[in-house]
């Protein structure tokens, strides 16, 4: 049995999302980031680097961080989820960097200088939200032409880029400008493992709260 | 024939070094950073997100970017630097996403504000620079235990935190307190392939200034 240390977040969601889809069982451990408890000892023996979400086992013999690695891992386990066509497997790991490296910073920095930064930075504001509106129209461009983000199958890269589309509300995004990747997100929405993922990740924070 | 555009810059010297890790020959094309050629039609045409390094073909029949996923596309293709065994490769890509996701971004952002912004801005600067300096932190921990950063086998994540830390004096950073990843930088910058691909791309930016 798996066990997922998670909360609401952008990144946490994806991990249940992808074990929806693969149909694997697993357990959820709410860890909640709004109170710290990432960054307390108990955690921090799990994850040093103090980040959800974290994917381990009954007896943790095995323990594995960062959503897209636990997405990878899962997709080659299960033999789903990711391409072992040469090119259309490029093309996702591509998207899964595309998210990691670009538009998940610029989405939780954009947040983070808009709600919880000390003061008014507006330079910083500017710099990240640019970046992340630019992020957004690259991925409606390529969306313009195919169906999902790394080709004509759905993969582990829409999971990943899902995630932080679902929480754009923090850098104050809509999809009002990017009717493809609005397209995408709706389609992606109505899938059945996608709704039971968000659903139990929310009531992680609403048991909570 | 592969054909690499890049720079002398971080996420560039990444891609030379493993096709040279790899005996594959390449062709490496300036595109100069410094005026911002990344941003120009010609460079737009073959990469939209306008970031080096992009790898291509003669006939430009197959083009990848994102040098992680050039590095993950490089090692399955040629069968080298990422394990077959799952634990292994999961924690390869476990640091390939923490260098994308973590020191890359954290890194990139400490020099920005340090030494680019057109403002100072005391608590971006902090933000990022504190930052930086946990990564390095927490990859000194793990190589307190380990020769690599993703277990015994030097691997593509070692080859993708490489570049940042062969450019270190961006984000004003030093090794000093950071004794495991001093002696890992150094066994790396000993390695024949990596000191040509450094000669090749620091040629590149040599030529033309």
């Amino acid at each position: 049995m798996y066990h997922v240390y998670a909360f609401a977040t952008p990144n946490s969601v994806k991990v249940p999302i992808a074990l929806e889809e693969l149909g694997i069982d697993y357990t959820l451990h709410p860890v909640n980031v709004r109170k710290g408890e990432q960054k307390s000892d108990g955690f921090l023996a799990l994850n040093a680097n103090g980040k959800v979400p974290v994917l381990t086992t009954d007896d943790r013999d095995f323990t594995l961080t960062e959503s897209a690695a636990i997405l990878v891992y899962l997709a080659e386990k299960h033999g789903k989820l990711l391409s072992q066509d040469p090119v259309r497997r490029a093309r996702t790991f591509e998207q899964l960097f595309v998210h990691a490296s670009g538009l998940s910073p610029a989405f939780g920095q954009a947040g983070y200088f808009l709600k919880f930064a000390p003061e008014v930075m507006p330079h910083a504001i500017e710099r990240f939200s640019a970046e992340a509106t630019r992020q957004l129209k690259l991925l409606d461009a390529i969306l313009a032409g195919q169906s999902f983000v790394a080709g004509d199958e759905y993969s582990i890269a829409d999971i990943a880029h899902f995630g932080w589309i679902w929480r754009r509300a923090f850098p104050d995004l809509t999809l009002d400008d990017t009717p493809h990747v609005r397209r995408w997100y709706e389609a992606i929405l109505e899938r059945a493992p996608v709704r039971r993922a968000i659903e139990k990740v929310e009531h992680l924070a609403n048991a909570i709260t």
